[in-house]
């Protein structure tokens, strides 16, 4: 390709509308253009590196057994009513009618989809396993669409879904998934953590994420050094901390004027945040509240929260439900005397039961309590881990101290069971005679979310620095001069030797300064830039520079192609 | 791929639903599963067809300069609302609003998407030419889908929009479009012609229509025996035939009690229907009326009465206007003495206009006029080429007589000159440091439809005969017994040779009887059958049976590798 003739329109300036890198490279690197919010054209370039990485996507899913398949991108409505998910996923699902007046979304996921195919044409465990998958759009309506293409309306993902016969049968096609995933990004050049996941809003339980480690990654993951342990911080389990050896005192007020934080009321009163313990106050769709209790240092897991109280959402409680539901105000509420009241429910963190002569909020200003001892104190409806994990907490397998890092959720295996063959009644008849649901799982890769997450992790002050097997090119090669002819030739000749033996190259024949075209190949990214000039004509010295280590090499006529290909082998 | 896994649900009962053979087929075969009226899924089968329709679109697009990108299918209406076609599309276009009430609709096309992006970043004729393309989802609310694939309301298409600096450049990109549709259908190995077409409402004119040759085709088309010349019916034109040379005789009245048809009137008065002169009544989207007048023996051409008219739409007047605006009834309506109507236009063809002494309606019932002699009894507001073309009509090239055929419309090439580029604002300077708009032209494949057109021209009795360039996979082997080792050996060793040596074969390891493998296999349309049985195992002879043909072969195991590859390149 002649970069004369690329449509890979570039900018000098940021965009002011981009808030992270990928967003504002692939902005200014001309890869993307915002037709409204969350929803982008993908430009020539980007739509390579996009089919490079589908193509390794597809390979791997191929290489388990995977079938493609296209599923409608516009579904009716009546599967996912079977389901009850077209209530569930409210505002979130993009919702049209059709001119008959037909009701259909834009696929989020294709759970209902799938199923309904399967159902209506697998009749006997012979027909078992399938793995079926598809690349595709899909469609969620964000409320606040940003961060470019980490979290768009419209995007690229692979899904696949596995059904078997079993549950050994699920853990089969599962482990050949995560198996797939782990090759899939380490294909791609990445740097990633498979981490134990929540499953979410999906349903289902047993999931894993696959991480793109990146410092603006939105997941906090935590992982451990001494084993393999590595989990999204929502996930990581945490057995109770051991208990101090205290005698139980007897509980008493004490006056706090002012003091709503745990760190004034520790100052206040002279003690560690360890021996506090804090009270949040959620409310749940239907009104009533969760008080969620843990330790003065430790902070709530709302999501570990929201599986243990088994509802849809939970908001921070309003002062005026506070005040409503408890009496109470924010900074003073504690878990003491309100174990029976209708609406309230107490949650306690399993390490707050092995506290003992606490400090908790009274429910009354200016009051906290001293000498709280649960249990003998206050008896919480539900005890369970629901605090986040923090760096140097005991990894939950061997114990040692765990590491944090932040990370790009770029894919997501989870085991679904029979959560949708149940609802939409997809069963087969197993070798004993009997009807039985089919076991599912489902596997999702974010396909445009991967691209951006690759530059998030691998770019500098000048521009992105692409894996080469997901790069849209591997190599610019630049006449210093276009008007010179024998500059022009020799760089033809090697535009044309590099892509005929495999290294796709192009050729900036731009009539532009030699300044913008090295500006221009390190914005976009190339992994090498092969620079013809005086040297190459003069001297039989072929430039080569390496976009990721700044190192320029020089090679003659007879070693330069491969030089760039074993260079393009280690990078 | 072995059949035991490939997810290829086979129906032994034609689903009633589907009145197309294509469609009948594709279910039947396990192609393709309806999720709603025009919306289907690609099962594995049907995506693998795909695919290789798409690598032969996408090649011959880059051949020519075309570089691939790929838009929203979500697209905001305010680009839509710039050119006017928002309130145009009417009810085909799907319509839905996001969590904050903005408007988008599903994109039937991509003329407003491209021409935004492209005046976004092109500013000068250095940047021009350029050749976008995409393959993508296209929607279209149709009022009745039906036809299977053939007219579904989501559907894959290849899009690609040229912009060029005047109208030399775009004759050039047209041609290279029209010279790459040729090399596409014909790689597909199908039967097609280009015929020049009508450019319809998507506005411009210049356009040619690749029809796929089918008797099930909703186009008819015209050709020349002598000539190249090849036209939709709709488009082609046609000279006035030569005129009588009759003296004119007075104009008088004459009673036909009750005849009101063209057949009717030439049996009562003992003429033919060349003498007559057949008028229609037609009424525009703004209530007035057109009367379209053509010989008895010929037919309106709507499309391009439509065109002449220039009006949005036409359909037949109702009884009641016709009453009210002309005073006159179906049956008997005719141009003497309308000329000055209000909300009438007389819009005659030009042959009408070379004719003497001719019969026609006078407006009253039962009464006809005779010795009509147009221009001297009528003047119509408009004389044109209104009729449409038939068989044996002189070629509008070579005058030979043409013939008809039907086809399937799978691909167009439009010229839309500076439409979009006008009413987008789509400008660039020319070295002249002029202001220009782009000169445009857009280009269409309808990648599943052209599946189902191959389809619609291969298949007999038994099912489907894929073109070898498209199929599914190239051949099928069938071990009569999955039970004999032998024949399993062998069936497996040549499965596993053909595989290596570029024949894409799947193997029939069911449980199923011959008989069923068989049916299947000629169902879904494998070029090559390759039957493992008692013959190959004991004699060395492996049959290979030609899908298409009937033919059957024996190869000995040296030679059924080169026998089949030799076949495959026939085909």
């Amino acid at each position: 390709m002649r970069v004369s003739q690329l449509f890979a329109p570039t900018l000098r300036e940021t965009p002011a509308e981009a808030e992270v890198i990928s967003h504002q490279l692939m902005l200014r690197a001309g890869f993307i253009r915002k037709a409204a919010g969350g929803i982008y054209s993908y430009l020539p370039l980007a739509w390579r590196v996009l089919k490079k990485i589908e193509t390794i996507v597809r390979e791997e899913m191929d290489a388990k057994g995977g079938q493609e398949l296209s599923m409608p991108i516009i579904q009716p409505a009546e599967m996912w009513q079977e389901t009850g998910r077209w209530s569930v996923y409210g505002d979130e699902m993009f919702r049209l009618k059709d001119r008959h007046n037909r009701n259909f979304c834009l696929g989020p996921t294709h759970e209902e989809m799938i199923t309904t195919i399967v159902r209506g044409d697998v009749r006997s465990y012979r027909q078992l396993p399938l793995m079926l998958y598809q690349i595709q759009n899909k469609y969620r309506d964000e409320i606040r669409p940003r961060f470019g293409l980490m979290r768009g309306r419209e995007f690229i993902m692979k899904d696949l879904y596995s059904f078997d016969r079993d549950e050994a049968g699920l853990d089969e096609s599962y482990n050949k998934m995560y198996d797939a995933y782990t090759r899939i990004f380490t294909r791609c050049g990445l740097t990633f953590r498979a981490v134990e996941a929540d499953s979410g809003a999906i349903g289902g339980s047993g999931s894993h994420e696959f991480m793109v480690i990146a410092d603006s990654g939105e997941a906090a993951i935590v992982y451990c050094g001494d084993c393999e342990y590595a989990a999204n911080v929502e996930k990581a389990e945490l057995h109770p901390i051991t208990p101090d050896t205290e005698e139980a005192l007897s509980l008493s007020e004490k006056e706090t004027p002012g003091m709503k934080s745990i760190a004034n009321v520790c100052q206040y009163l002279g003690i560690n945040p360890e021996k506090t313990i804090k009270t949040l106050a959620y409310q749940t769709d239907t009104g009533s509240l969760v008080l969620a209790l843990v330790r003065g240092d430790h902070e709530v897991n709302e999501i570990k929260l929201l599986n243990k109280v088994g509802c849809l959402q939970l908001n921070m409680a309003s002062e005026e439900a506070i005040a409503t539901l408890i009496g109470s105000q924010a900074g003073y509420i504690g878990p003491v005397g309100l174990a029976d009241l209708k609406n309230v429910t107490i949650v306690a963190d399993a390490t707050v039961m092995k506290m003992h002569n606490a400090v908790c909020g009274a429910n009354k200003p200016d009051l906290h309590y001293v000498n709280v001892n649960p249990d003998r104190d206050f008896k919480p409806a539900i005890i369970a881990d629901i605090r986040l994990i923090q760096a140097s907490d005991p990894c939950p397998r061997c114990g040692a101290p765990v590491k944090t890092a932040r990370g790009i959720e770029a894919g997501q295996v989870f085991k679904l069971f029979t959560k949708y063959s149940t609802s939409l009644q997809a069963t087969f008849i197993d070798d004993d005679g009997k009807e039985k649901p089919m076991v599912m799982g489902c596997y999702g890769v974010g396909v445009s979310r991967t691209m951006a997450a690759a530059i998030e992790q691998n770019y500098d002050q000048n521009g992105i620095i692409w894996p080469v097997p997901i790069a849209p090119y591997h190599a610019v090669v630049v006449p210093v001069s276009i008007k010179d002819q024998a500059q022009m030739a020799l760089a033809e000749k090697i535009y044309q030797e590099l892509n005929a033996n495999g290294v796709e190259a192009v050729i900036d024949d731009r009539n532009e300064r030699p300044g913008v075209k090295f500006k221009d190949a390190d914005l976009i990214g190339y992994p090498l830039k092969v620079t013809v000039g005086p040297k190459a004509v003069n001297e039989n010295l072929i430039e080569v520079k390496v976009r990721r280590t700044g190192e320029t090499m020089y090679f003659g006529p007879d070693e330069y192609l491969a030089g760039i290909q074993n260079l393009l082998a280690k990078l």
